[in-house]
């Protein structure tokens, strides 16, 4: 690695309710370093910032770049956020409240810091450098425990006032549906999310429907993990197997109309669920998104898997640094 | 008016496939003058080529505007369009097709010319001067026939790549819903159309349920105007009114999912229904967003009523020829 190739770093951060990672990249976005952690949210806000801090040092050390070649650093967090004052407003399952994230991090290390909704960063890392390269208009579609959804549109982030939006979780796809974790009846969350489809597994195993995923996990909710739902379907267990096509066809109808509204060249699908899943996911989002939108958007999209797997946040909180910062250090280049 | 002030005009034009209208405004887009005749689609391109510049020319004479004052001119024309190249691809309950509108306007006047959707057109309208001014983001929503729906962000227009988009007459609210127009099943426009509202009053006046409908238009589609459903709801037509608040609400929970996308900070409805029904609409809308939203967007929108009336199109279309020739035009200002 040349030293020119250094001068510019680029740190991604991806601040997660479990686990957080630092990547180090040069200035053409090519990794020179990365650290991975646990979050340890529950040890409080003092301990929680500590751990970040090291975690960016060792990403720095092993990529061995030092603080004064570092351009920026963009932080993926969990909403709501104040990206204008880099204040993290409420992490859920996190319990950190009003922190200041970027002028605490701004103080310690001295070089410029953003943070942004995380799904937001996946998404556009996509956008930059993964599977919705050059695209005019680009949705991202992340099933987790609820549904992150995101838009790059002319190459920018749509956005809300305050915070993130695009929670395509939470349209209204079934008419007095099932009572949603906002508080909302019938969102497509509460038919295609990770937890919805793991409830609905969990019933099945319950009524001897799903003999291998009783066999390996068990009735507890929070041991299904999403390659002990491929691995059950792989065994043979044919109602598990249902279950996700059904639940992914549901995300297919919430794609269709949101292909109605933005016209995307693509929808990214990512997450741990499609990354067990992607041909199964792929087939029957794309079935279904086809057949929701309509005729004369029918075939203008592209259905595609991440690229970037779980360092697309990282990546694309990194680019928004870029973007915010390099023209700054532009400036000082010419010196 | 000064002379000055006309020495930059610009035209706004809706053509619709029932009327058509020309207007001209000065630099402040002040309007100087009017014109609006029936379409006559029927008659033919050639025949219909001719009144679109005769309608032009009327205005231009009202207005005391000489073709060579006019910078350029919008027109607002139903889709599909191929925006780019200014060619009416197809005109439902118009008949023409591949029309290169633009090319044959611009040789007859001299002018730059460009088309846009008439939707897009008349949210931008709203946009630049009536109910949506000044908006980060504002979302329009015009029931007629079908449903038109629009979207500013940030200053412009979502669009997709090759015409427009923002069809949220299609979102499928129902799953397993009465056929649409547009081939698919349970779209918000089979529920909430100006079409779905009449169809829904004239059963009701069949079963004897709108006498005073009955009475002033009887049972034929064709003759319900946005006038009459008012009528017979000051007449106390109580089935009707229920009618068109319950389609009133369907349209706010296409809204409310509208709002979790894209949290806009208003959202501009309008129309001749719209209008014939302000504060019902306004309110039954209002109400039914604000539910459907999640929570935290609950109070993040405003629900107001179109403030240019039918000449949002013309208007909205003035606008972006202003956007598009208005640099060509500061460059000859300087000689």
């Amino acid at each position: 690695m040349s030293k020119s190739s250094k001068s510019r770093a680029w740190i991604g951060f991806d601040l997660g309710g479990t686990k957080m990672m630092a990547v180090v990249y040069n200035d053409r976005f090519k990794q020179l370093g990365m650290r991975r952690r646990k979050t340890k949210a529950y040890e409080g806000v003092r301990a929680g910032i500590d751990r970040i801090v090291d975690t960016v040092n060792q990403a720095l050390e092993e990529a061995q770049v030092s603080r004064g070649e570092v351009a920026g650093m963009g932080i993926g967090c969990p909403g709501p956020l104040d990206i204008e004052k880099g204040i993290l407003i409420d992490t859920p399952n996190m319990g950190w409240r009003n922190l200041p994230l970027k002028k605490l991090l701004e103080k310690i290390f001295g070089f410029p810091v953003l943070i942004a909704n995380d799904v937001d960063a996946g998404v556009y890392g996509e956008y930059c450098f993964g599977a919705a390269r050059k695209a005019r208009c680009a949705i991202g579609v992340f099933p987790g425990t609820g549904i992150g959804g995101g838009c790059v549109y002319e190459g920018r982030l749509i956005r809300g006032e305050k915070n993130s939006c695009f929670e395509i979780g939470h349209m209204r796809v079934m008419p007095d549906g099932m009572l949603c974790g906002c508080g909302r009846h019938g969102c497509l969350e509460t038919l295609t999310s990770r937890l919805a489809i793991s409830a609905a597994i969990i019933a099945a195993a319950y009524r001897g429907e799903a003999p291998n995923l009783l066999k390996e996990v068990g009735l507890d909710l929070s041991n299904i993990r999403s390659n002990s739902i491929a691995s059950a379907i792989s065994a043979g267990d044919r109602a598990v197997e249902k279950i996700v096509r059904d639940a992914a066809s549901w995300l297919g109808v919430g794609i269709g109309t949101v292909v109605n509204l933005m016209n995307p060249d693509v929808v990214v699908l990512g997450g741990g669920l499609v990354e067990a899943m992607p041909v199964l996911f792929k087939t029957a989002v794309e079935e279904s998104a086809r057949k929701t939108a309509m005729p004369s958007f029918e075939k203008s999209f592209k259905v595609a898997i991440a690229g970037l797997g779980d360092s697309a946040t990282a990546m694309g909180a990194a680019a928004l640094a870029r973007d915010a910062f390099s023209d700054t250090k532009a400036g000082e280049k010419k010196k």
